[in-house]
């Protein structure tokens, strides 16, 4: 951490630096905050490979994240945020992929953490925790992953409050956070979970430094340790919780969009590398009798390639986000079989983004050439971010869910990863 | 001929039969015209295997077409049209392609052939071109295929006309068509070429029943013989003609979308078919362990991914339709890097679909099993037409094309193919 | 039959045509059996596209397998068959399936059918069957499929025979056989199949001229009728049979590979089909900026593409033909695992050669062109006859079967099909 | 350096423990030599994923290579070494790949080097150069690649020997080597390049530690500066030197089989890593209805897919190698077109591993899950590496090569690359 420029440094050189030269690529326009978006990603695009290969938690650009006043974007106007559109949302998340995936990641999962108050909580949970969001600033971190964890809620009849205990792992950007968002297992119904936003500072509550992983390193994903952690009743969130309605399942739909979208962030980031790589340094080969790579015509046909791939997991994924606008917008009356046609259409979006990340992440250094694979450029980052995150849940079971409801019209059974 | 059941039979038994069961899959909503819509698909649908074998004219559902009235749907409100937008009349030449793949391509050239019209013709010209379809319901057919043909206009000074002689290939629509839009060689300038309308029953027309080709058999895209045929001076249209503006260059992006709609379309008809076969005959294999195939996991993999491939093309398409609809709108103001950006998403679409639907018409087979490859079923017509049709131009050139566009911003230059 | 022209005139003029130029491709050394696998590929080249549109019976050129004198390959010394070894056999098959799959696998099934005497018959039915199709030139057809089948066995105390009634379907190249294996359930332990083997010309057996499909159209794959059929107990093959011992279920390895030649035989005829025509028709695309259609960089490209993938199944298929000859001549020392781990080999190679065939059958009209797709050249033949028979049974268990085999050392339990 | 275990050390180590379990999928006979290789590859396993991350030079596996008694293996048994077949020093090739890809180049590259002098030197010379490399057990590096070189070769005619100066880079083994092969342009044709032999410690040379690569990591692949070397008229090799014969080529064939077997390789440990963490830790997916991962069938399908492209790139690379070994014991018989064949079958097996390698070393991840991407496993390493090195020369280009000579039956022109 000593060895990283501050936040204002990082803001000096940003605002000298330019980024990203094929502007007729990729837009660059979030309206009246397109300054903001645009600053911030400057200044995780500036050491971006450096903290790749340093891993642990990139304290500058979690503080960048909470300066650029986009933490609140997804906090209804009702609670003092600007309730910005989910498709509006997710541009910014890819913005930020495509320059740094494990921030965008961190991102990507303070909204997600909103959603899940606004979703789950009571009205008076909601004022409290989406009006600290707004007054407080706070940054979110998730203890919601349910596989392979060990912890124990108990309900302390005495004290009248419950008291958790135990291991919670990949815990996205618990370090470093204000809250957090934890689920454990009912204490008397194990098959249902309980959903709860506590700060991250209470009393027995460890967030070890132990991420250390491929890909996505800076998500500050590691284990948390709760030691007889209090949790007050109202801490709770519901009713109507979680398994209320149709609309309460959304969130791991909105969930399953973020993933979608850090995949065309590294694949946009990845391709745009390339781009300004062939451009600047690559060479035609020998026999290819062109002066420079870019008139080669097998460097077009990769290009090609590599672009409609990103094209179609872009018209999928942007279709499929109006989708999630307008189920969102429905509240309660989002019927289960609307929740689970809408959750077909993010999966076909999250499988064309995964297959076209992994291959335009990999394929890049063929319009690159040998040179490219040195150290100091950090191109396979990339590829190590896709090939980690498209394992978060199995997409073999995704794409088998697709083609049983095509088949038999059955949609998928909301879960924590459907 | 005689032997097919005439177009009143047809209507009755298309009357009593259902098409198409997976409802969940394929909108089949075209507003008001739903019902002229579905009654032609229904026509189309009952004889296409058969007439796919057969080949030659298919005379009574060329008559279907015509009395569906739907021939007219790109003639713009000022002539009595009922204007359509293109996204509209591609959905139906989809629905179309679904069914019969070589009356869906008729029934799109028709629409192209009306485009030209308003692209290339002067106020006199649209009057009575886009007039006489409207009240004598002009089926058009196509002479404008310039590759390999061989045919010469001069201008007979003393008779105020031109002459066209030679033979012009791939006339598709030609057979049993009112008129017929053909380009030709300028007399003095060889590079640029004549567009011109005229009747085919004019005198020294002589349609050639020699189209027999392995998909499209239907298309009626044989050969022309022109002897001697007199061609008036406000015959040839324009000015402002074939190359005057950006606008006018659009003709060739409305026909290379319908290239990728009727790529669409036979996808969809061949996954509609397959899935019904899978229904109703398919088998589970003997070490499945499941007692359907319909619970098959591969099977379902294998619907997952003719899906989400399906679902990329038709994303991309219908995008890429709605910016020719806000180009076509945009009329003389469109720019020439307009016109390019539009040719490269369309290209984008193209390709995407071209692909989707080769895969998906090649491996329905593999969820419906061997005994599926009987003749009488007809299923590999949907490859057969789409192997033929992606041929149309090159598709490698066409993803060359946007590679350079990617790398350069350079778009392609307007041309017949371009 | 009647319009197709007799034997002694298709091989007049077989001997007047050259067939195939890229003679650096593909091997035509058959050593002393040179020239008359030669003579018969040409006479079963002359006509195999027009053969194909009409489907039926090939007579003259079953004629022309039965004059070639190869019909006795696998026939062992002892019985006065000249014993080629498989791998021989096998080139000869995709000799032949190069130019006319059909008859290549009615020529392979013969071999098949005497594969089976060899593995099933005891010593006096060896004499008999094999015997006789050395002295008379007896073509075998088969009647062994089992699945979906409709056929009885009944022992006949009285008479001391069996009786056969019902009827089995895929029953290649029954059509103008001499003999029939044929197999039907035990008539006390149904879950037996019984292989006998029975003169075509018996009371009660009617062949049908039932067979029209999508491809393979000349095989007389059709339906066989038994209508109490008399079966003489020795002419039910064994002890030892069909289930004796591992050496017995070589049977239908030598099926599977049978399979795999007829993918890669059409890959090769595809291929060399494309290479003439690339050369003698291509034309290079308008922007290609080459003169020849064999200049250009992606038409390099494409046959780059489709060469290594048949080269994979070429390298793969050879390895476990070697493996099958060195299993077929250890005889009864064959243990289980052995033969399990052949049949491995050979799954892997089927797979490769089945997804290459697919490939190259539909790939060759990219280098060629649209005009490629005129139906006099019946070009899609291949990718027809691939398409079909690549669904014999079923791919994806198939694969399965061999990663279940990497993951756990697992062989497939023999079987009809495995 | 300081940090690694010693030989010795590692030795112990490696004697205790078990390297894959997959035994019947992997070959380890290596006849009298097997205990050699296995011990060596054991050491090279041991802490290979450690040394990924470092990077730098690999001290004591260098030892280990030079304990092995295997760096010999291509001399001449005329020079007092074991001749070692082609064939059989690619397997070992191979095996040390499958646990360290960087170790296994710098032993493949010392190969490289005994062949160059075995191609291009005179008697003397290779009674020198090959007799020390078993007399004195030297470790040989490469200093031959030419692209983007800056080095000048000048001849001193007052003191008789020649004199280079300059850098070059990617010379593979040259930190800790004993002996460098050098290339540099022809003093007075700059179109020739001269090769020569020199001690690495000689006066003037400058191996610098700047490999810093994201794969392929420990190859020692940095620059080397040469600062006024005296170079002796003899250690210049030749006559006939390298451009002598059709023969003196197969120097970069063989360089070019070594690419395509680390391809293979890493391949084979990727998946041998995959296999036993599948094994050991993977879960099956919540809705997949088995009770592990082994038993899940797309974990079959996956295994199976992988495994074939595996099988396909061994096939065609040991087919290759047997070829090559047929052509280096012809000797100067060997004809410029039988080495151009042989090029273009190098070629097929190259594109095919590279393919094979890419796809094997990312899907793995598909078959263990999200837990497998924990840095401490280094699984990415193998997809790294393959990245890496397939990029070593254009395969674009390969490919285009072997269309061209299927096309046309040219064969490509020798070169550097060729």
């Amino acid at each position: 951490m000593g060895n990283l420029p501050n936040l204002s440094e990082l803001q000096q050189q940003a605002a000298g630096s330019e980024h990203g030269k094929p502007h007729h690529l990729f837009h660059r326009d979030f309206g009246a905050l397109t300054e903001a978006v645009e600053r911030t990603a400057s200044v995780l695009a500036l050491t971006a490979p450096e903290r790749d290969r340093q891993g642990g938690t990139a304290w500058a650009e979690r503080q960048a994240l909470r300066d650029s006043g986009l933490l609140t974007l997804a906090v209804p106007a009702a609670f003092g945020g600007p309730e910005a559109s989910w498709p509006f949302i997710y541009r910014v998340i890819r913005r930020f992929a495509e320059v740094d995936s494990s921030l965008a990641h961190l991102f990507a999962f303070q909204h997600l953490q909103v959603a899940s108050i606004i979703l789950f909580a009571n009205p008076v949970q909601k004022a409290r925790y989406l009006g600290g969001t707004v007054s407080e600033g706070w940054f979110w971190g998730n203890g919601t992953n349910s596989l392979g964890n060990q912890v124990r809620l108990v309900w302390r009849e005495e004290g009248g409050y419950y008291e958790l205990s135990g291991t919670k792992t990949f815990c996205s950007g618990a370090t470093g956070s204000d809250m957090l968002n934890v689920t454990a297992p009912h204490p008397e119904r194990p098959d249902e979970r309980v959903f709860f936003a506590i700060p991250t500072k209470r009393a027995g509550i460890h967030v070890l430094d132990d991420w250390d992983n491929l890909g996505q390193r800076q998500t500050d994903s590691g284990s948390v340790i709760f030691d007889n952690v209090r949790v007050e009743r109202d801490e709770v969130l519901g009713p109507p919780g979680t398994a209320g309605t149709p609309r309460a399942t959304l969130r791991t739909l909105v969930s399953q969009v973020i993933l979608t979208e850090i995949y065309i962030g590294n694949a946009q980031g990845a391709l745009q590398n390339a781009w300004k790589y062939t451009h600047e340094h690559a060479k035609p080969w020998m026999t290819s009798g062109v002066a420079r790579a870019i008139d080669d015509p097998f460097v077009h046909q990769h290009y090609g390639d590599l672009w409609i791939a990103l094209r179609s997991a872009i018209a999928l994924t942007e279709a499929a986000e109006g989708q999630l606008q307008q189920a969102w917008e429905r509240g309660d009356a989002l019927t289960a079989d609307e929740r689970g046609r809408l959750a077909v259409t993010i999966y076909e979006a999250k499988l064309v983004a995964a297959r076209a990340a992994l291959e335009v992440t990999s394929k890049i250094f063929e319009v690159m050439g040998a040179r490219a694979t040195a150290a100091k450029y950090g191109f396979d980052r990339f590829w190590r971010n896709v090939r980690v995150h498209t394992l978060h849940d199995s997409l073999d079971y995704k794409l088998k869910d697709v083609g049983s409801w095509v088949l038999t019209g059955t949609v998928p059974a909301p879960s924590i990863y459907s």
